[in-house]
C-alpha cells in the first residue's frame, strides 16, 4: 500500500467513519479504521459492530488528489490516525507500508512509523444492500430522527424502546419511539409499496442525523437484519433491534375534555424556569388551567417554589391541574418547532396529548405524574 | 430586605464572586452567595474560605437601577440564584425577604420563593486592607501569572509547591514556580519600597486571571496572612501558602555549552505532533541538534514513532541529544509568547534554559528525563 491523498478530505472523511468507533471496542481492530486502497478509489470504514459507517473517496473528486502507487490495506487505530491527519503540516499525505504493518504516514518534514494492524484480522462486514429501499429529503429524515429518538428508552431492560419502531405499509411510514412515560409518533407518505416494520437504536439514528448533510437526498434500504442510509458516498449501516415493537395505537386517547393553545416560547419558557426546582433529581411541573390564564409552578421542601403565569390563546373545557415532568414535556414541545401548541387532555391521570398546532403528522403524548401535595 | 436591580449588571455580579465557590465546601453557608444591601449599594461576597471575591455594586453606576426599599441581608445558595437570575423574564428583578429567610425574586410573570441562609450563619471574613501594597497594570499582572503559575505542582505533598512565590526587595518583584522538574521566573520592576516573600496558591491565582479586565490597573495588598487584588469594585482575597519558600537561585544554571535559536511556532508545532506517542501516558521527545538541522522524535514499543526536522536559526556549541518532557516545554515555550526562542544547554542530563530571545525578564527551566533506548 502507498499512496498520497488530500489531508483535508481525507481528515473529513476519518472523522465520519471514526463516530462508529467506540470506545471500549470488544474486538481489537474495530478500535481501528480500515483503510483500502484501490487503482482508483479508497473505502474507509468505522464499527463497532453494531453501527459501521463506509465512506468511498472516489478519483471523481479532483480536490482528492488520490495518486496509488500500490494498491494494499490496513488497519489504523483512530485515535492515531486522526490525530496524526489534523496534525500533519502538509495538503497532502502520504501514506505506505513499511514493513508488515508497520505504516509511514508523512507530510513535509514530519514523519510517523505507526504500528498498524493487518485488515484480514478486521471483521469481515456484510455491506450488501438489501432490497426494500426508498428515497427521501435528508431534511426530513433529520426531522423524522430529532421528532421520535428523544422519547426513546434509556434503560436496557426493554430492548425493544431502546429503539425507534419504522412501521411501513400502503405508502405510509410510521414512526413511534417511547420510554412508557412518553411516546412520540411521527407519519409521513412514501413511495412505492415497501412493507416492514422494524426497530432502529436511537443511538445509530443520532449518528445518521450528525452525518446527514440536510440539503441532500438520503437512500434508505431495509431488511428484517439491518438498515442502510447512503448520502452520497458515504453508508451508514445498522443492526435492527430484535424483538416485537409493542402495539401503541390504543395508547393515545382520541377523545379529549380540555384543550388548550398557547404561544410555544412562553411555555417552553416557563416549563425551563420551573425546572431548575427539583426533587430528588426530578423537576416535577404543575399546570393550572382555566380559561383565563395558565398557571406553571413546581415546589420543592428544600428549595422552594416557583410560579408563573401564561397567557391562554385559546382554552375550552372545565379547569384542569395536572403535574409531569417538566423535561418530557419540554422536550416534546421543542421538537415540534412550531410557534403554538395545543395541548389536550383526557383527565388529570389520563396521558396528554401535545400537538403542532399547524401539522398534525407529529403528535407527542406524555403521562402524567401523581403527587401528594 | 426589599431591592430592585438591573438583571443584566447583577448577574454578572453573581458570576464573578461565584467563582470563588467550591462545589464540595466544609460549610454549609459557604455554598451561598451572601447578599449584603445598604441604602445605596449592594455588596456580594463568595467564599471558599481559602480565596473569597467580593463586588460592590455601587449607585454611582445609573445602569444598575438600584432601588432599595428595605436593607438587610441574606445568604442563597450560588447556583440557584444564578439559574433564576439567569432565566428570568425582565430586564429588572425584584428580591424581598418574606418570611424569615424565605426569598421572593421575581421577574415580569414568573416568582420564585427560595429558602435562604441567615447571614449570621456566614462566617465572618476579615477583608481589612493590609498595609503593604503597590499598583500593576493589569495586563501585566495576568502576563505574571501566565507566564509562571502552570508550572506549579499539583501534588499535595509538598504544599508550598503549588503556589506562586512571590519575593520584593529594592524595587524588583521576582515571582517564581516550580513543581521540582520545571521551573519558571518572572521578574519586574516595582514602584515603592516594599519588602515581602509570599506564595500564593496558583488556583487563588487561577481566578484572579479570570476576573481581570486587561486594560484596567490592580491594586495588590500584601501581608504575611493574605493578598488582596482590587480591580475597580471587585476585590480578590486569598489566603497564603505556608512555609518557606525553597531558594532556587542556585538551581539555574548560568553557563552553557551549546545554544540553539529556533522559530517559536516551528517548535511548538514539531513538539506538539511528537507528543501524541505517549509512553505510559507520558510524552517523551527526543531532541537531537546541531549547527545545520534539529530532528524532534518520539518513540513507544506499542505505538510507531515520529521524526521531524526544524530550521535552526543559530547553533552554536557541539551536537548534543536530549530527552525531554514534550508538554513541560510546549508549556514553557507557549508562555513566552515570542517568535524566536533561544534555548541554552550544559550537557545532556542538565536542567536547560529556555528563554524568550527578545525579553529577559522571563526565564523557563526544564529537568531532561533519562532514556534508555
Amino acid at each position: 500500500m502507498n499512496f498520497k491523498v488530500s489531508k483535508r478530505i481525507f481528515y473529513n472523511a476519518l472523522q465520519v467513519v471514526s463516530r462508529a468507533i467506540s470506545a471500549n471496542s470488544p474486538l481489537p481492530s474495530l478500535s481501528g479504521i480500515k483503510i483500502e486502497v484501490n487503482d482508483d478509489h479508497i473505502i474507509l470504514t468505522g464499527s463497532d459492530s453494531d453501527i459501521s459507517i463506509q465512506k468511498i473517496l472516489n478519483n471523481d473528486d479532483e480536490d482528492l488528489n488520490l495518486i496509488v502507487k500500490e494498491t494494499g490495506s490496513i488497519v489504523i487505530e483512530a485515535k492515531y490516525i486522526l490525530e496524526i491527519v489534523r496534525k500533519i503540516d502538509a495538503d497532502e499525505i502520504n501514506f505506505e507500508i513499511v514493513d508488515g504493518s508497520l505504516t509511514k504516514i508523512s507530510g513535509l518534514s514530519a514523519e510517523y512509523k505507526i504500528n498498524g494492524m493487518r485488515s484480514s484480522d478486521y471483521p469481515a462486514i456484510d455491506f450488501s444492500k438489501p432490497s426494500q429501499q426508498f428515497d427521501m429529503d435528508a431534511d426530513v429524515l433529520m426531522k423524522v430522527i430529532n421528532q421520535t429518538s428523544f422519547a426513546t428508552s434509556d434503560k436496557e431492560t426493554r430492548p425493544v424502546l431502546t429503539g425507534v419502531n419504522f412501521r411501513c405499509k400502503g405508502g405510509k411510514l410510521e414512526c413511534v419511539a417511547t420510554d412508557s412515560y412518553r411516546l412520540a409518533r411521527k407519519e409521513i407518505e412514501l413511495e412505492g409499496d415497501n412493507n416492514f416494520n422494524i426497530t432502529i437504536p436511537a443511538k445509530s439514528l443520532n449518528e445518521i442525523v450528525k452525518t446527514i448533510d440536510k440539503d441532500g437526498k438520503v437512500n434508505v434500504c431495509v431488511s428484517d437484519k439491518k438498515a442502510q442510509f447512503w448520502i452520497s458516498n458515504t453508508l451508514i449501516q445498522t443492526r435492527l433491534i430484535d424483538g416485537s415493537y409493542p402495539e401503541t395505537e390504543r395508547l393515545v386517547p382520541t377523545e379529549f375534555l380540555h384543550e388548550m393553545i398557547v404561544d410555544s416560547r412562553d411555555i417552553l419558557n416557563a416549563i425551563d424556569r420551573a425546572s431548575f426546582i427539583k426533587n430528588e433529581g426530578i423537576s416535577i411541573v404543575k399546570l393550572s388551567a382555566d380559561s383565563k390564564e395558565v398557571v406553571i409552578s413546581s415546589k420543592s421542601q428544600e428549595v422552594g417554589s416557583s410560579t408563573e403565569r401564561l397567557n391562554v390563546i385559546s382554552y375550552t373545557g372545565d379547569p384542569i391541574e395536572i403535574s409531569f415532568s417538566g423535561r418530557y414535556v419540554f422536550e416534546a414541545i421543542r421538537t415540534l418547532s412550531t410557534t403554538t401548541v395545543k395541548i389536550q387532555f383526557s383527565g388529570e391521570m389520563k396521558p396528554f396529548v401535545i400537538k403542532n398546532n399547524e401539522d398534525d403528522s407529529i403528535l407527542q403524548l406524555v403521562l402524567p405524574v401523581r403527587t401528594y401535595s
